[in-house]
């Protein structure tokens, strides 16, 4: 009997880590119904990273609709885990740059505030502890959005209120104290980032762009987020802005990391602790691990998901396939894989190679699939 | 120790089947040096087709410059077993379509004039056996100019010799007698297509425009094989033009079958019978068999070369693997196969996936070998 792990993160656009985990268990099914199958949708903290914690079956969902990040309502989950008190909030699901129409995207304008109603709604239910995952924002708000929902006084010169967006953060002069409901929470951020707040490797200079700012906006953001982070580290007595990570998700780690003793962790790892995969691959005789993700290249080597879900395997042993969208470098450059195999089956164009995907993914697991097991069936005989 | 057949057609227009053998035999030495390989590429009776004779080790090269479809000097080899004083000739190494500029196709003057001077040169060696491939022809010639080559005088109403290409069949009225030296010999034509010489289904109609003819050229090439086919016929007192296979080769099965006892023959028969592949698989323990071509799709059910491969395998219990460039359905619709995998990696111009064709089997390959050897190990274990 084959026992597979299927642990990939999501083909970004195209395909959820999840519905990869189902294609999956449906092609092995088929092909070796006594196969067992355990499966771990992954995510390094933006888009699936609440479905991670769901589909593994730690956390239950909880769905409201909060603020998008132009206000208007989109309906969000977070997964929460009543035993431990803890909430796992991906601000993707209310901040995401999904969330926004392409022609609309304009961070002087998005802002987190939903973000902050998911987290005012796990205190609600009692959380003690939040993992917050960052990753996937429309947003250039420093989280001051986030921050605002969550009852937390940004006030301009006159003492007012600041608004929302991006270009807000020029007026905030001082930051009222933060309520102490809020002080009693552990917080942990999942993100794989290392950009610090400000400058050209800042969160305004490297993720504006894909967000929807102009060169003329850029300047605008990057002055107003100096503000912010003045405001920031006074208040707080923190330095923050040159830490890595803290421009993860439109600086939103910067404002968490002054006001909370929030940590940055890598989304990889706080998952595989809450997921125990390390004991899933002890106790398990896991005889293939299967991750992947949209495109795999050279960056793949820094540290991204499915070499994280490898070397985690090679630690018992367990070999590991990766499949993609599209693969930009040799195989030989990816020792850590088996394996590596893309979904693209022919001369296709970007559109239909990702509106096809779970078909192209389907396909190809079931060639490889069929050839793990015939090996696996003749190994017993 | 795993045992591999690689046994592929070729790429057509991107890699030759005995350049994929080389590459799978590279891969699998890398991956595992203790691995049996035997590498018999393969031809359905088109380009490759004397290859496969010569890279099985059943016959020798020979080489000599003869006739190209527009009279220009070409290289070109045919296959030679002195033991059994059998030439395995292939119309497509002097009269193919690959040997004229695309923009220099013209069916009406391309002629197979070069392919008689390969079969003229194995009867100088002694032939006594000719196996003739087909397939892959620029010209539309019904074989005249192959004939004219050994001999055969084709004549006008005014008893002159016609001239060359497919526009001269219109002027031919009579055949002179074939001399005895030819009668002497067997003939076998590999064939893989089953059009009759004329009409709608016939050689000019499907093939011409593919040879570069324009519609009214269509028109002056059909009449002139119905001329041809008339005198054909008479002279030999046989009915050639609904042969099924008779319009291969733009015609030239129809003129061999009329003036020689030529029988045609799948190209897959004939290779399996020399290269004994059954025997192959009967006394080597083949683990595997490697096989594909360029493009596999609903027509590969068809009895094209990879499906009888895994059909010749499936009788020895040995599984196949496909290798193709361009998937064109689901692996299901080919159950023959355990697993079918395209070489293309991710977005590709059909520009860059011909040029890299060698790159991407060698990667493609490297992940299906490290499966299977990987397998392979745990079952010796």
């Amino acid at each position: 009997m084959t026992t597979y792990l299927i642990a990939p993160d999501s083909f970004k656009g195209s395909l959820e880590a999840h519905q990869f985990c189902q294609i999956a268990e449906n092609v092995i099914q088929q092909i070796n119904p006594q196969a067992k199958v355990i499966s771990r949708p992954m995510s390094d903290g933006g888009e699936g990273f609440v479905d991670s914690f769901i589909h593994a079956g730690v956390a239950e969902r909880q769905s409201l609709w909060v603020s998008g990040p132009l206000g208007r309502r989109v309906k969000a989950n977070f997964a929460w885990q009543a035993d431990s008190k803890t909430a796992i909030i991906e601000m993707a699901q209310a901040s995401g740059i999904t969330k926004v129409r392409r022609e609309e995207l304009n961070p002087l304008s998005t802002h987190s505030f939903g973000t902050g109603q998911l987290i005012e709604a796990a205190i609600e239910l009692g959380a003690e502890n939040i993992i917050l995952g960052l990753g996937g924002s429309a947003t250039n708000d420093g989280g001051a959005g986030a921050l605002m929902a969550l009852g937390i006084e940004m006030l301009d010169a006159n003492n007012k209120p600041i608004g929302l967006g991006g270009r807000s953060l020029s007026d905030i002069a001082k930051i009222a104290p933060v309520p102490s409901k809020l002080k009693r929470l552990n917080w942990k951020i999942a993100c794989d980032v290392t950009n610090p707040l400000l400058g050209e490797d800042g969160a305004t200079a490297v993720f504006g762009p894909q967000k929807g700012a102009t060169t003329e906006q850029l300047n605008a953001l990057e002055n107003a987020m100096h503000n912010y982070a003045n405001v920031l580290e006074q208040h707080s007595q923190k330095t923050v802005r040159d830490h890595a990570g803290a421009g993860a998700a439109g600086g939103m780690a910067a404002g968490f990391m002054a006001l909370f003793d929030a940590e940055l962790v890598p989304g990889f790892e706080l998952l595989q602790q809450t997921l125990q995969l390390n004991s899933l691959l002890e106790q398990h005789q896991v005889d293939w691990i299967i991750t992947g993700e949209g495109r795999m290249d050279e960056q793949t080597r820094f540290g991204k998901l499915p070499l994280r879900i490898a070397q985690l395997g090679q630690q018992y042993q367990v070999p590991s396939i990766a499949i993609c969208g599209s693969l930009g470098c040799g195989v030989n450059e990816l020792p850590e894989f088996k394996a590596i195999f893309s979904i693209v089956n022919q001369i296709l164009s970007e559109t239909e190679a990702m509106q096809h995907a779970p078909y192209l993914l389907e396909q190809t697991l079931s060639s490889i699939i069929a050839l793990l097991e015939c090996n696996a069936s003749n190994a017993e005989n």
